[in-house]
């Protein structure tokens, strides 16, 4: 990630959050949960069942995990459009360049041309072909303000994220609350398997409850604490 | 914190150590708990009970706190002593040169004349004057490998770090798990306290158990996860 901040694709602040990523994943053991394989299967629901999905790419999601994303857009047929919370037309260039060089597919979001209502700052841009129109949006390592923007825009939410309480999981329809890289491939994965298997993923995204989720993910960490160190 | 980033004071993996250490403060409320408050009166009773207190700084803590250390520096006696983990000559002088500007005070750690038995890597080096001659050593934001290694010198350790599960917590005569800007004032305030009180602080010290202390504030953050959002 350091070598990251010195090719300008993560900024110093996504440094610090991805500290406190790091502080939740220890507190999950460093592994991908059952509550977490749960979500990841509901989020594949989702995404193979939409009309419109699109997958956002802020920096330190290209910096950890561009190749997984791009393998999940293959899969699910989404777009990736990136989004940068502190924006500048050379980072926009930057982070669009390393995506695509990675992944080998045009992203979105070099030219902004709309605007997700309810946010101040240039972290209300989008694009009317990408975030805009989608029905259902994967929004890997986002901010609540913006996760929250779009729950009212009526998009239905997937989240990457792995703090259980933060504004976005609570905001997501589908919260996966497991580490990036490990997360995407598991979601790429289940997204293959329901594309001949729609009445399967419907029965998945039925049976699945947010809260209900989070709720079991939250004792599962409680009781890894009060067993002391997960290592 | 990326100011201190762009003054050469915080490493980028400092950045990274600061957002686990945010994770943790917020599972903690963003305030000192009953556990941190007792673990603090403790620290101070050491400090006060010691023969040659050190309060070791590295870049982070002297970004986050170097006044509020300096003000503890003055109240117990103990010197302030720079170590860095990521060392190098020049961020050496310009860790030294901020924490005495800041403080007033003149610190050790630019001549490094003594090593610390079982560590490999620079972080092993300290000076016979101050760290190596210690009783009792403060050591905010510090790794694992330097605490264990402290803790085997013989020394009486006191930690402050965010996260109740880390080897430097666990290793620690006493434990303070809060955020350093909370802390050290707390520890300066005891310690004034005691300067004229030592079986006050010889009572406080007789009553503190760390294990148990960290036992009690890790069921504090399970009741903070199973109610949601602590805000």
């Amino acid at each position: 990630m350091a070598a990251m901040v010195e090719r300008g694709i993560v900024s110093t602040t996504g440094l610090i959050a991805h500290g406190r990523g790091e502080a939740f994943d220890y507190l999950l053991g460093e592994a991908t949960t059952p509550e977490a394989e749960a979500a990841e299967a509901a989020a594949a629901a989702l995404l193979s069942l939409a009309q419109r999905p699109v997958i956002t790419v802020n920096g330190n999601a290209a910096a950890l995990a561009a190749r997984e994303l791009g393998d999940l857009a293959r899969a699910c047929g989404a777009p990736l459009e990136v989004n940068l919370f502190h924006r500048s037309d050379r980072r926009m260039d930057l982070v669009c360049d390393f995506v695509e060089g990675e992944t080998g597919l045009k992203v979105l979001g070099r030219d902004q041309d709309a605007v997700l209502e309810g946010i101040a700052s240039d972290r209300a841009r989008c694009t009317k072909e990408g975030l805009l129109s989608a029905d259902v949006v994967l929004i890997p390592l986002e901010d609540g303000d913006r996760a929250q923007a779009m729950v009212k825009a009526g998009k239905k939410v997937i989240s990457i994220d792995l703090n259980p309480l933060s504004r976005t999981s609570l905001a997501a329809e589908v919260a996966v609350v497991d580490e990036i890289t490990r997360a995407v491939p598991g979601i790429t994965a289940w997204c293959s398997r329901f594309r001949t298997r729609p009445e399967e993923a419907r029965g998945v995204l039925a049976a699945f409850d947010n809260h209900e989720n989070l709720g079991s993910l939250l004792q599962r960490i409680c009781r890894g604490l009060e067993e002391g160190p997960p290592k």
